[in-house]
């Protein structure tokens, strides 16, 4: 059991109110010494697919054993599971919508729970609208505190676990065709093919007629210039030098795009 | 003495610019252990009344010994007294205009003194527009480092503290009538009328000439549909499935509405 | 060594993406025991002389041995150097753009920098986009552990770190010629005329044709009624009471006034 336990929150419960507050005080009750680190709670409401792609974009980033509390619930209320999973370096606890099917994709699940467990809850009759504060948010904290996930619920099949139904990249000899899956706070098209194939390659975007050429930083092109590059999470990228992309390209998520060389 | 006391900061500061992250910086100034979780600094600029609700909100989820320190604050400079209040569970350090009138309508104040000790300040004489940096700022850390509240000024009577004048509800035995109490940013509408009175009644809610039936979650209603039901607060709340009330129903703080049954 | 070090991050990264929370993971993974303060992350983009102006606004209110980390970085990924210094009462860490030049106009620098021992960063061959990230977290978070600036890098003359070329004030006998140096999220306009010489004075703003009189509090003037007064920073300031002085006057960073008296 770890003396300083770290956690992170993700949300689209915005800063204006006091409903991410109300969470840190409930785990901070039950486990003093928790740290708590916000990844985002200004993600687009109920889009989980924006969450997706963020909490699989800092996970590898935080220490082992990190605890990530993730609320993006359009169907709080409904039928979708509550959940608690341990991965060889870090937990995570949430609905069962998908929102972790990021870090799934990159990481196996070593236990899996379906949280039906209330004493670990804040009370035995939870909210219908407000699972983060009376369910996820002390499931976390027990975690942190060295509880087991055994004890948190009923174990489930990590296969059973929702994934989102994202476009695949394709492959071609010439070409891989992906898609738009990310665009960040200022307007930059993260798409969904990894720079990996890409190394040692002379190549472009193509999105529609338009052909982007691809540079190594925001630097190489004239300030307002369009440019494709790798960002910072390995993917490639469409952004403008000091602008917005989405505003100049008017695309929207899940917009096909082809890299070819 | 709490060896990692736990504060919360609430302001209309917000976080663009550097004002927040100096009261942090001399709370730690005054006491490095000091943990400290912000509970809001979107506060609509001056509106106490919003501040009020966010509050009462959140004080019952902090642990035990928690010092919250608010400064919404029109008065800057004025006449208004500043605070320090002990309750059961928790000390409140702010401006007396109100702020804490939800918290203490519903907790007694223990010892209620006016700030007038300047040696537990940051400077003798403070800034005549930032008494969150200078005064409630380090008289919080002073209070999480076991100082007596009688040690930070006078004692004063908690009858003379400042109470928001807001619409109480009134009973009917087929209704009762309140207002809107709180918008949150997703455009929920928070009544005042407690959940308490309509446990096994098949209620509804009048607002005007339109009726909004009661349910006990979003997902019972179509996308986009009006819905009335208990907020997570305990509150009885108008929300629109994935939208927004206040757009929908163009209403305003204090707007009458009530529940028949 | 601090047991508990403090560090600070300002950034133009916004609060919607995850990636500060990525730069406080490294931070962790590095020094777990690190606490870590925001002083903002909403600069607005590129904008160095604002954050140059919150950085300076905040350095003097933090304890001794605080490591501020800052990134807001245009011309990342091209020529500029990245910096680490000491100084009297704490580090500074960033991109050498100016971004400390307001702290440096104020405080001595013990030891420079050119951060080039990629031992200290989180990889090798840093991202060309997220320096944040891939550098100068990770260095903050080793200067947090004890590590010497002189193992981070090369030694570099201070007078040679880049100095944003910012208007002076003239002095008159009568009056006092500066310009608006920094405009807050609520249209306050600072500007880079000291308090210092206006006291016992009976002072004014010229601004154009208008004259602002001198007030010492927001709460002197009717509502909406514009004044001149000391800032919360020690600055002459231009201020509507409840209003927004940026609109009222339509004017931009650099607008030339006058005080006089």
């Amino acid at each position: 059991m770890n003396k300083q336990p770290l956690l992170t929150l993700l949300s689209d419960f915005g800063n204006c109110d006091e409903y991410v507050s109300v969470m840190k005080g409930v785990i901070n009750k039950i486990n003093p010494s928790a740290r708590i680190i916000d990844i985002s709670h200004k993600i687009p409401p109920h889009n989980i697919v924006a969450a997706r792609f963020c909490l699989m974009s800092a996970y590898d980033y935080f220490p082992q054993g990190t605890i990530h509390i993730a609320v993006v619930d359009p169907e709080v209320g409904g039928e979708r599971r509550g959940i608690a999973l341990e991965l060889a370096n870090g937990f995570l606890v949430g609905p069962d919508n998908g929102l972790f099917s990021g870090i799934l994709s990159q990481h196996y699940v070593i236990t899996a729970v379906e949280l039906t467990n209330n004493n670990y809850w804040y009370c035995y009759t939870p909210s219908k609208t407000f699972h983060g504060r009376d369910i996820f948010a002390p499931v976390g904290a027990h975690i942190a505190s060295g509880i087991m996930l055994q004890e948190l619920g009923t174990l489930i099949d990590p296969t059973t676990l929702v994934n989102l139904n994202l476009n695949q990249c394709i492959y071609f000899t010439d070409r891989i065709v992906g898609c738009i899956q990310y665009i960040d706070q200022f307007g930059n098209l993260v798409t969904n093919i990894p720079s990996t194939f890409l190394k040692n390659k002379s190549w472009y975007v193509q999105i529609g007629s338009l052909r982007i050429n691809s540079y190594s930083t925001y630097t190489e092109v004239y300030l307002g210039e369009i440019l494709a590059l790798i960002s910072s999470h390995g993917w490639v990228e469409i952004a403008v030098n000091q602008g917005n992309a989405q505003l100049r390209l008017q695309v929207e998520l899940g917009k096909k795009i082809s890299v070819e060389w």
